[in-house]
């Protein structure tokens, strides 16, 4: 069986986490992925970790988790020989993949214009925080300041405390999604038309988005959303919508059910009278209240028990690890792992889409700096003694295994 | 200029949120989105709301927000008469998308099967919340629940107090792209091999999937996310990662950068012996009272001047409506708008990815119920006498424009 992207070839100059997590959804696909690092240090994200620690005391869980199923090669830029190689690879691939600040590697000469000029056939994705034009062109852009300024941290809490991020890099991924649904686009219609194309995907205009059914409410509705005062689950959503507390500690979340079934299953008739629309939006934190005061009778599993017993629609609220042990997670295969040379066995989740006739994989774990250069640029014909050059001059980096 | 995905025909039988924002993306890029609705009262999200208010006083946001691009038909699918004018449809239909509680479309008569008997290039592909097997494939699966399950919830918010959902549906869009994801890329093998295949995509593998670099942290470095006690942004991360106030009472957020750079920016030297990696993790709520304390004594406006000036990477927090209005937006024509026969003007988000070759485009409002079922039907060889006996019958409903 082979996979669906087998034979598509990316050039993948990109960095951090939304150009990385694009070409990781390809390649596991079955895109051939070319890491192009900068010699040196290479990619920015192996620098940085959570905790403060490492994996095997060296290598960033953000890099292991975003860089499977790639081969790189760590190549100075700057350095014009490394430039006519780069231009040579690209005759043949399909895509190329870029996330600087808007306009650094036009700059040094790896624009579209520059790839099309070799390729018509080339399809060139940008990323970026805010787009390649505009007033905020020059602003750094990051997943939490996106979360910020499209509206989703104010959102986000309750309301008698300050707005919070959600607790992961969210913008960043949909970032990456927007690159592949305009990749993969692009890819199809090369089909019919022979030409690729260039496509530019920023974070800002993914999460907004994505929070489209928030700005059509907003804009259209004459209403602004405020934090709910209590475990309301958004602030647009009228009771009982929202995360309950149970007697032994634990959380669960229930959402949208007939308000009816809820106090019912919970023996808590007293409820009735809040139970129309208007009343259970107006009157929510007060709701949630006297619903809480009946899910803490109960402990986490039994009160569970009970609401899927009458298919209220509720789940247990998990933390990470006990996540990963979940018997649905477990059962779905989403927890794998790969061998890698420095960090060991590294657990990772699982491709998330199964595809009956070409099913993604895991064939390479995240390589290390450079560590595929010279059996790169051997199948690109570049001879044994001009890479020895390029090591010797500092322009090619290669990491031993 | 053609769109990308002109020609690719898709059946959608997808209801709510995450079926309905992927055949909205795979519109948005020229597929023609034939969505099948049920007789009557259509897609059950016609009937949910945000604030209990309706758009032009009858219309959901969250409906038209995700089924832009799309003709809608409004049939019984449990009558055998109905079935047999799908089945023709499907023979030269590309895509099926569903998002029915797993196996209930199947029993209709509208699985992978059916559809591949009549048609071997069918790509089916089927959204649900946890997956077509294992033991939680009879329950409920919503966005929410998903958030809770995958463990967002449990790292977002403060850690004085309980946790807290992202305050946006985010697993459904997600979903939505991982659905985008896998047609793209069956698309694409199809080309090649000349068949179609079923793809299965559930919200809680897609969460995981966004979660890898939590997990993958998590999983490979023996320790768990503890939620900050302060504003600190995510928790695994080390001051200053968080979100800070102003004088006026607006929010900045401020992410990876020197924390050298910041304090001198904050003329805050007295900050200087917290400035390595260990110590902003270990006392990163320490850290993060310091340096609120002095963020407090700049207005939000000055406050970002002078960060922006140092290369500080930070954002004003703004709420969706400050966020419509924001120049950056603006310039990028984020916010769009559509006719809808009984909304009115509906301001929505625009497409975020930009195609120089084939732009995306907004070409039809969401749809009533059914309000294209004439049409198709008589496009697919449908005689008017049958037509006017599914309607009299009640096998299909027009809602009138």
């Amino acid at each position: 069986m082979t996979k669906a992207l087998e034979g598509v070839t990316i050039l993948d100059f990109s960095h951090l986490l939304q150009g990385p997590f694009a070409t990781q959804l390809l390649g596991d696909m079955g895109a051939d992925v070319i890491k192009i690092e900068r010699a040196g240090a290479g990619d920015m994200f192996r620098g940085m970790t959570f905790f403060a620690k490492w994996v095997g005391g060296s290598q960033s869980p953000n890099f292991l988790a975003w860089n499977r199923n790639k081969r790189s090669i760590a190549l100075n830029l700057k350095s014009r020989k490394v430039h006519a190689i780069i231009m040579a690879m690209a005759r043949t691939a399909d895509v190329v993949v870029q996330n600087f600040r808007p306009g650094v590697l036009a700059r040094l000469g790896y624009g579209y214009e520059d790839f099309r000029a070799v390729n018509p056939r080339i399809i060139y994705c940008s990323g970026s925080g805010y787009g390649e034009d505009g007033p905020y062109v020059d602003r750094p852009g990051q997943d939490m300041l996106i979360q910020g300024l499209a509206g989703l941290i104010a959102n986000t809490g309750r309301g008698d405390q300050p707005p919070v991020p959600a607790g992961a890099g969210l913008a960043d991924q949909i970032g990456a999604m927007n690159m592949v649904y305009g990749i993969l686009s692009a890819l199809y219609a090369r089909e019919r038309t022979g030409r690729g194309q260039k496509i530019e995907v920023n974070l800002l205009a993914g999460m907004l988005a994505h929070l489209n059914q928030e700005y059509v409410a907003v804009l259209n509705l004459g209403e602004d959303f405020v934090r709910p005062r209590s475990g309301i689950g958004h602030p647009g959503m009228q009771a009982p919508f929202g995360i309950y507390e149970a007697a032994d500690g634990g959380h669960v979340s229930i959402a949208m059910s007939p308000f009816r079934t809820l106090y019912e299953v919970l023996e808590a008739p007293h409820l009735a009278p809040y139970d129309d629309l208007a009343t259970l939006f107006d009157k929510r934190d007060e709701v949630w209240e006297k619903v809480n005061a009946e899910t803490r009778r109960f402990g986490t599993q039994d009160l569970l028990a009970r609401l899927l017993g009458a298919d209220i629609w509720c789940a247990e609220v998990k933390d990470i690890r006990r996540a990963a042990e979940d018997p649905q997670v477990i059962h779905m295969g989403m927890i794998a792992s790969y061998e890698h040379p420095k960090a060991g066995t590294v657990r990772v989740v699982a491709p998330a889409v199964r595809m009956s006739e070409t099913p993604a994989s895991i064939d390479r774990p995240a390589p290390l700096v450079g560590q595929h250069g010279r059996e790169i640029l051997a199948h690109y014909g570049v001879p044994a003694a001009e890479i020895e050059a390029l090591e010797a001059a500092g322009d090619m980096t290669v990491e031993e295994a």
